[in-house]
């Protein structure tokens, strides 16, 4: 292309500071190195964890950043030792590399590459290649997909279907795959099981649809926002609880509405009583709770006696999905119609109005709003 | 034998009040009734989980009572409705039945029978059946074993083979079943992997024969008593660490002797910031950490990255077997000579000498004391 070699310029939503509105900027983005990818954004969704950055942990030395982690684009060029991936190829950019050379690659056990540890220390790639006024810019999870154009690692890049809609499966670049796997991957839901999910965004949909996949019976969705019902209606929830309507713990809700517990909990919040609560609401002898939601805040807690009494404590990053080789088959299950995208996008909008979508995700009035970014 | 069918009069030592010393008592037996065993107790071995109720949680409701649980004996009579037990049987008394009827006992996945909750919240039986001085006495766990005679229900009854020494055998009662049990059955430890063990008394070197035999390469040894260390030798550790010759924590001590921390770790101590350290000490992506040790005193806490890191929190009790199936086998395993049991012993006493024994362990100066109770 015209552009490969050169920097280009473009727009992007740049985040100064800590919990203060983003702001439009024309900004630098570097010609890839060796082994990066440079990537035309065609879409990107606002996730949680963009507003957890922004407005929770608030981090100073994660400023200034581009936000932005569930996309899909077109590569726009290649760096030098840039072998699978195209010109022209479309791709969703990856928080969770898959290097397929590192231990963890190689062990059927995990999803967690050892040079992927963005997600849980370091928001700094290893080299800025994004700039705006003479300043670096962090890509917030390896990404930064708040802007028109990006750069990562070919070992962050899963190379998809030419017929995917990226306004539908930029999805599968967190959320979806995060909550689905959650439930296939970490919890291992089996067929005839009963479960609960707590907390119905995007994540907590996918979770029950991942549930719902794995043959559950019964699955409950736990939310204190009973407008989210109809919507894990549609995904595959069975029953509904607001804890809200009750005045005992939620964990002696479900236990009393499962007959000693479900089989299965996922915690797709962020809230450390939350996950507790989670972890009690299981049966003993066998129950299952697995955390999704992220904070760095607080500790999570619990009485030993809940684990001695035959629960397990997991936790679940990216679903337990080895990008580069299972967001390719995620993609193709949406085209065969056996996995729901649509259903999660409320909202469409653009990069200009990203501030309205986080507000909007701020106050629970939405699943996933999808920003349009550059056309296709 | 003459005695059935009557109250039997025999020596215990009572537990009057917690933090006291017990006091050896003339007690009262009632008969077995109803699906009841009662047994001539001849050898109980003291475990720390007697001094965790005598001394550290200290309800006063759980008192008077009768502490042991590690014990074996020789049935003296059966209630109606006992099918698979009779007169003169060897038997191992067990604190977590198996009643082979529940969800629990059916499931593959748990050994934690729907009648048991003994362990968990409730140290009364049923129906008092021991008695002193006109007091009903509680038995410890559901067993009573510091006593000569006790009456336990049929599902608490292990019958094994008639040719196994009950001075030796007592200890599959609780100690090595849970330890090896936690290792093997929980944890399920792999060939080649690394793992850590917490705490070297009786659990924590039972935990180390069990990593040994589910084929681990190194199995670090952790303790503040370097005095343990020739003796987990004996049952397969290959490294050992002091955490007072360190001035990090002793997860990084460990994570740098193994390339990033074991693939197992098993708290054998009951102490919830040694809990959380042998989680921090697994491997990211796939480390599992089971915890052993038991206290209501404190709650365990973690960062939730600990889990969403790939780690896996479990607990186990009595090491996940299911008494009336597993601790037959293990007797023979015992006599097969595929399973260590008198490198545990370091002291014999008589049950007059309960409190020597006692004093013996809280200060780490015994692995076990046998306490023999009555002639075979």
């Amino acid at each position: 292309m015209a552009t490969a070699g050169k920097v280009i310029k473009c727009k992007a939503a740049v985040a100064w500071e800590p919990n203060k509105p983003l702001v439009i900027e024309e900004i630098e983005v570097a010609p890839p190195q060796a082994n990066d990818v440079r990537i035309k954004i065609v879409a990107t969704a606002v996730c949680h964890t963009d507003l957890y950055y922004l407005l929770e942990s608030m981090q100073k030395d994660g400023f200034p950043t581009v936000l932005g982690h569930e996309a899909a684009g077109i590569v726009e060029s290649v760096g030098p030792g840039v072998t699978e991936i195209q010109p022209g190829d479309k791709v969703i950019p990856l928080f969770m590399p898959q290097c397929r050379e590192c231990r963890f690659c190689k062990s059927p056990k995990s999803n967690q590459c050892a040079w992927g540890p963005t997600m849980q220390t370091n928001m700094k790639p290893p080299a800025y290649r994004l700039t705006c006024k003479d300043k670096n810019l962090q890509q917030c999870l390896g990404v930064g997909a708040f802007s028109e154009y990006t750069v990562v690692n070919q070992i962050a890049v899963a190379k998809i279907d030419p017929a995917a809609p990226l306004d539908k499966v930029c999805l599968l670049g967190c959320g979806v795959c995060t909550g689905y796997g959650a439930a296939v991957n970490t919890a291992k839901v089996e067929p005839g099981s009963t479960c609960a999910v707590f907390g119905l965004g995007a994540i907590g949909l996918a979770a029950v649809m991942g549930c719902k996949a794995a043959g559950a019976e019964k699955i409950i969705a736990v939310d204190i926002n009973p407008d989210k019902f109809e919507k894990a209606k549609v995904f595959g929830a069975t029953d509904f609880v607001n804890p809200k309507d009750h005045n005992k713990p939620i964990s002696q809700v479900l236990s009393e509405m499962t007959d000693g517990g479900v089989d299965f909990s996922v915690e797709c919040v962020g809230n450390v009583e939350l996950m507790r609560s989670a972890l009690e609401s299981c049966v003993q002898g066998w129950g299952v709770s697995v955390i999704v939601g992220l904070t760095h805040l607080n500790d999570i807690s619990a009485p030993p006696m809940q684990l001695i009494a035959g629960r397990t404590w997991k936790g679940s990053a990216f679903g337990g999905f080895k990008g580069r080789d299972a967001v390719p088959q995620m993609v193709k299950a949406y085209l065969d119609k056996k996995l729901k995208l649509d259903e999660f996008i409320t909202h469409n909008m653009t990069l200009d109005q990203v501030n309205d979508a986080i507000e909007l995700m701020k106050h629970g009035k939405c699943i996933r709003t999808v920003l349009n970014v550059s056309p296709q």
